[in-house]
């Protein structure tokens, strides 16, 4: 071991609106010892997911609320330094949920060991994780996309939407990111091939959606939630699919969520909204898996990360989401492979 | 004849908010004479609808919106005084679009007779008409009850609100209206067969339906929108169907729309919100008809009307819709059969 103390970031207290460094603890603990049917993980990647906003409020939702005291939640790779569990050997690689810290112990449930020769191991955390699962069944299962439509997605160049996207190409669509700033504009179009894109940070998204879909939308991928959400509503097609994967603009609001306004849209065209959650597909995770692992090997599919390093950064890295700054699936790297 | 006039409402200006007096010409013209090809009627009913205050509007729609001076679109009830029209003689009854008038010429087109010994007239413009279809195959369709399931109705001593919900005690389902008023209610509960009936206007929605649907709602069929969508958002199941039939609350709004703050709870519960047009599904009216007059006939579905007699009363009769002030379905009586 590189070091003897294990390092922790705890939930103090609920934030109200954006959480701040106010509202964690940063301890160190020594690590725990191994008991039968246990294992202890190194952590190596954390992933930072917008989700995990909505994690610390005390409220029921599809999964429950992260306690304060508790190490925060949080998609994890790791490597098993020490085991005493059937099944996991020390070396191993896994990913699971062991939250933010530097070692973790576990009992195996929700984890599974992952092949370092597939995917580099960050891969498991994006496009191979819950991010990827999540953009592929919520696309093809809730939005079915049919070769010729329009698929517009929003939050366009973060972890879901990228990949999003790119299957919507695979499948036949056009296809409109919207993103924030010129720079990951270009990218959905030049390096995702993406049909067009639109800054809503310096672009009317009504208008633009209206000059980027001739033929209105048949699908919207929605992640941001908010004024982009009404704006799409505008120019849904007959028996458009709008498929609720997030609303990260709304999510460290202090006032009510903002309702789509125009969502008699749905009653004028005949369409459907609908709310997805990545966990009901879990039988399926492998199909999913072993197509977009055949789609990166074939150059369908581009990758982008946007890897902070240094587990201190925590409570900052995590508000980039928020704030648009990543570029690429967010990951924090808290460790090292032995 | 009984008169050699035809009194008709016209649009004479956009409401905003409200529609008004104000909005409206009343004139008298000639009765037209009938030419090779057409023929004229003579209006016995017209249908006030909520649906008719968005045709007012000059938005785009599933509809083209009433133009100024043009007389009121309207569902009828008529009977043919003189015919050149192969296909239809003096006598017959026919349900249509003849308006907000007294007299009308067609050429046959979206004209259909109707037997009035199947049914009193009336009904051919609500249960066997446009409000039956409508929420025949919105609930079946859209909705999809299941034996056992919580079914919650909005606008449920209306029109469609009071078929949709007898519909879905037939399919084995636990039913809960919400109307206005106590009288609403008790109808509800006493004369349609309803579980539960929630009275919006002396009651505190989201708690009384903590109350009557202790197992959460599965379907929900929205003729209201506002506070009592957001209401039953917060209440839905795992897999629940909203359907969006109309929003007679915020018809009138001179601000806009209230969006649903709750449409997060969508993807919570993995439900979806799904938007109906009535006129979809035109080629199975006949379905729909065959099995709503077969319930009728065997006792297991009530008719309620609240028919008002004089054309002159139009614009306040309209706006009984939207104050809740019908008790059923609004029907207005302009003439009688000859």
């Amino acid at each position: 071991m590189t070091t003897a103390i294990n390092k922790q970031w705890k939930l103090k207290s609920r934030p109200i609106g954006e959480p701040t460094r106010e509202n964690w603890d940063f301890t160190e603990s020594e690590i725990p010892s191994v008991q039968k049917g246990q294992m202890l993980v190194k952590v190596l990647y954390v992933s930072l997911d917008p989700a995990m906003r909505g994690w610390l409020n005390d409220a029921k939702s599809y999964i429950e609320p992260v306690q304060i005291g508790d190490v925060m939640r949080a998609g994890t790779v790791a490597q098993v330094i020490d085991s005493k569990l059937d099944g996991f050997s020390k070396g191993d690689f896994v990913v699971g949920y062991s939250g933010v810290q530097q070692y973790a112990l576990s009992d195996g449930k929700g984890v599974h060991k992952v092949d370092p020769n597939l995917a580099p191991l960050s891969y498991f955390l994006g496009v191979l994780g819950m991010p990827g699962m999540t953009g592929y069944f919520g696309l093809l299962k809730s939005g079915e996309p049919k070769e010729g439509e329009t698929v517009v997605v929003s939050g366009a160049a973060g972890a879901v939407g990228g990949l999003v996207g790119q299957i919507a190409k695979i499948k036949g669509c056009r296809v409109v990111g919207i993103a924030g700033g010129k720079e990951k504009c270009q990218f959905l179009i030049d390096e995702l091939g993406f049909d067009a894109a639109i800054d809503y940070k310096n672009e009317n998204v009504k208008k633009a959606l209206k000059e980027t879909c001739p033929k209105g939308v048949d699908v919207f991928f929605d992640n941001v939630g908010g004024e982009i959400l009404d704006d799409v509503l505008t120019r849904i097609n007959f028996k458009a699919r709008i498929v609720i994967c997030g609303a990260i603009s709304q999510y460290n609001n202090t006032t009510p969520v903002k309702g789509p306004s125009n969502y008699l849209s749905l009653l004028v065209n005949r369409a459907r909204m609908e709310g997805i959650v990545v966990f009901d597909n879990v039988k399926e995770y492998p199909i999913a898996m072993k197509e977009i692992g055949g789609w990166i090997q074939a150059g369908k599919m581009k990758v982008k990360e946007h890897i902070v390093e240094d587990i201190e950064t925590f409570p900052e890295t995590l508000m980039m989401l928020f704030k648009g700054e990543n570029f690429g699936k967010l990951i924090l790297k808290v460790g090292e492979a032995e």
